[in-house]
Order: C-alpha cells, then sequence, then structure tokens
C-alpha cells in the first residue's frame, strides 16, 4: 500500500468516472471514502432495506462493496484505456454485518499484465468500534482498449 | 436434487417467511422461483439501476441471488427452528451478465448437522437463450433455537 | 462432458506426456485414470505415508490430484502449442478423505482462449462404496508457445 | 499476530506431536520453522520429485504446506483436547513456485468456537530473494474431545 506506481497518470479522475457509471452503487448508497495506487475504499450506511432475515446486511450487499474496492483497486494501476472485470473472488464472513456504517476496502497484493489479485475486507463501525465482518480473495482481470 | 427428504415439514412456509424478511430482495426485485428440498430458485429481471460500469449487471447483484439461492437451498434440510448464516462462498464469472432476466439456482451437495456445501449458477435468459453467467461454491453454518 | 470438441487432435498424447513430467504423481502413485475431451480422472491408493494427523489422506494431497485433474482437463481443450497453469481453486472437505482408493475427476465448465474454470471432486472408494470426499472449484490460464 | 492468547498452555507441544504424526509432512520433507499463538510457519526445501510439468513445485505440494501452517495457527489458539479439521479453502497462486527454498506462513485472522479463519501465504526463497508465491484464505473448524 503505497508501495505502487500508476501507470495511468489520470487513474482518479478515471476511477471516480467509472465508479459514477456503477448505478448500483447509488441505489445501495455507497461511495467512494478513499483512493490511492493500488488501495480504494468504500462506504455504505446501514439501510434498512438492504438487509437479510436477520436484519444483518445481505451478504451479497457486502460482496457488492468489497468487489467494487478490489476491482477499481486493481484498476488505479492499470495503463490508460484499460478497462476491469471480475474473475472471481472468495468472501469470508466472519461477523454478523450489524452496524451504522461499513467500510470497504480493497488492495493489489499482486498486480500482473493480464490478471490482478486483490485482498479486501469490510468493517463494521459502530461509533468508535470497529469489528471485522468480511474477507474477501479475489482475481480481477485487465481488458485492453477503450 | 429430489433425492433429499426435509426434516422439517414446514419448510416451504418457513422459507417463503424468512425470504420475505430479506428486504434486500425487495429492493432488487427478486422472486422465488422454485423451492423443493435441497434446490432453491430465485429470478432477477434486469435493472438499470443495478449495474457496473459496463452496464452489466453488478457481481455483487448476482452474488446476493446466489448467495440467497444457496442460504435457502441448505435452509429446505435443516430441523424446524434452524436459521442460516453463511459461512463463505466463493464465485466465478464466466460470462457477462447481460440479459433480460436472471435466474440463480442453488442446490445442496451435502447437508451436515452444522455446516452444508452447496453449489449455485446464475443463467442470462434472453427470450430462448440460456447462458451460464456465474457459478459459486458455498459453505453454510446452521444456528440451532428459534 | 463428451461435448467439447478439442482443437488440438493430438491432445491426449501430449497430455499423457504431461502428467509423466510431473513427478509428483509418482512420488505419491498417482496414475491417469480417463482421458476425454474436458474430463480427466485421476487415480491413488491410500498410502500411510500421505496422511494428516488423524490417518487420513492429508487435504494436500487430495488437493494435488484434484488440481492435476481440473488443469489436464482444461489442457485436452487448448490449442496446440499451449500449457496450462493453476490460477486459483478453492476445495471444499466434506467428508474425511478415509478409504482404499481416491478418485478425483476434474471437467471444464466454461472453456475459453485464456481462462478456463473447471469443477472437480474426489470421492474415496471401499469395494463397492464410493463417497464423496472434496470439491474443487478452479481457474486454469492458458500459456502460449511452445 | 503476538495479540492472541493460548488457552491450551501446553499448545507448542500438542503441535508439534500433531505435525509429527501428519506423515506426509516426512515424505515431501517439511519441517516446523516457527510455532506462536495465532501463528505457524512450515519450511520446504526445492526437489526434483515435488514438482508440477515444468518444473515447479507443483500447486498441491504448495497448498500441502499451506494447509498444515493454516490448520496449525488456528490449533495453537483451540482449548485443550480439540482436534482440527479443514473445512475449505481458497489458494490464488501469483508467481511460478521456483526457488531452492518455500516457506509457508498461516495466521489467524478471526478465532471462533467452533470455525476459525485463517490467511497463509507461501513465498520462494533463493538466497537474500523472496518472493511470494501463493495465498491462501481457509476456514478450519474444531473438533471437540481427545
Amino acid at each position: 500500500m503505497g508501495t505502487f506506481t500508476p501507470s495511468n497518470r489520470q487513474y482518479e479522475q478515471h476511477l471516480r468516472e467509472a465508479f459514477a457509471r456503477q448505478t448500483i452503487m447509488t441505489t445501495i448508497g455507497a461511495r467512494l471514502a478513499g483512493v490511492a495506487p493500488g488501495n480504494v475504499e468504500i462506504e455504505l450506511d446501514f439501510r434498512e432495506d438492504l438487509t437479510q432475515h436477520h436484519g444483518y446486511l445481505h451478504a451479497g450487499v457486502v460482496t457488492t462493496i468489497l468487489d467494487s474496492a478490489c476491482g477499481f483497486a486493481a484498476f488505479t494501476l492499470m495503463p490508460p484505456e484499460s478497462g476491469v472485470l471480475t474473475v472471481e473472488y472468495k468472501v469470508n464472513f466472519v461477523a454478523p454485518a450489524r452496524g451504522a456504517k461499513f467500510l470497504a476496502s480493497g488492495r493489489v497484493v499482486r498486480p500482473g499484465r493480464t490478471l490482478t489479485v486483490c485482498n479486501g475486507e469490510v468493517s463494521a463501525i459502530d461509533g468508535e468500534e470497529t469489528r471485522l465482518v468480511a474477507l474477501m480473495q479475489a482475481t480481477m482481470f485487465r481488458l485492453q482498449g477503450p
């Protein structure tokens, strides 16, 4: 984190434009909370209409912000004119997703010409208290061309 | 599929009640399309407000219906007074999630007293054409008690 | 299974040569049990020197034959002059790996120009009895060139 | 790492006994390189008889030492009279496994009464040079009783 040098000097602008096109982010109320080379954070407030049957945030919603955080983290290190697609991911849920707010952070573990491997985590935040909720290990694919 | 005998005779009613409590299902417009012992299907229409940056259904939304399909498939084989939580899952995305409609199906591979392993898949449906979009392998946890 | 048409007419010979170069297969006593387009089976006898602390086959050994079965299944559908590398896999262990013999089978779910997605499973075999031991979901990478 | 307090005061002795019973470790020449609460390291020298078809260490062998490192890391935090089984894991291979020596390290991310989540990694070591080869995210199960 912080040890990567992006090859796309406008990576942050391109990332913010791509984030704005992810309509699901608006639908669930997620927003970009941090952007750095190889590292992206996304924030989400708890909402009653995003839950599973026990009233916690649904695992799929937790995964949605994790996937975007990891995918965009990979994107920060890609050359200009690249697109990013998710190849696959694995998520472990280590505590119920309850809390006032959730922070997903994705970071690049190993960037590659075609495939980039990322780790991500989501924490629940209640005032001062922060609790790990989920862990992701993901593979992202670089699409070439505009 | 079809070879499992549920121990909870009211499993379908309990499942439909739990599904109705998953507010995210209403938010994204997902609905139960099939319920059988060890097998659950969930349907979702494409919507412009559920997409990623290329206009396809976001991977997290694909995962949301897959997770519920697998979790509820596990639930059909649990004793009465059980709850179900997702331990972890892994999803491979094998084609862009574009199409008019999406069908997630989850099925139990191996039920267990505490842990149940499921496989799931999502297909995109356009008229007569059906295309595999994503594959899940998941572990579900049985909570005991009401 | 059986619905794939290999583009490399000598795929079986190339696969058997590559298998023979996997020295770990000889070390643990694994052998090719079946080869078809998009489908490969590997057999392993139980041995006392391949176990974990309870006397079952070690998860890593189960994974070793699963990985080769899935990797070679992907290889059967690749053009001539291709090599195959494992990008990633996920394995669920659903029963203790005890038995006289183990059969790993790998099959292609979706072949691709660069990435191929496979499913695999290992069963333990004791005379007439067959029991599912492990499930794999894997991504394989095609190396171009000789 | 270092922030966990083991409830089994003899955890290191029990771990070393269990490691000694893992016959596969002797077969491949793996040895314990470090034991601390929530953290275990295993070392392996490259050997010609542990390779895949390009002459690198086979992914299954990399996984074997990763699985034991993660499983034993979980074990260090379990109460006396516990056993440990692997529920599932996912491994990403980020570079070819070539090198003189390999070091697997497993660490507990979140210990639990029944399930413990671990992360692991394997590095290849050539003299002064260290290179990341593989990443694991794993779920371990605690067996109760002697």
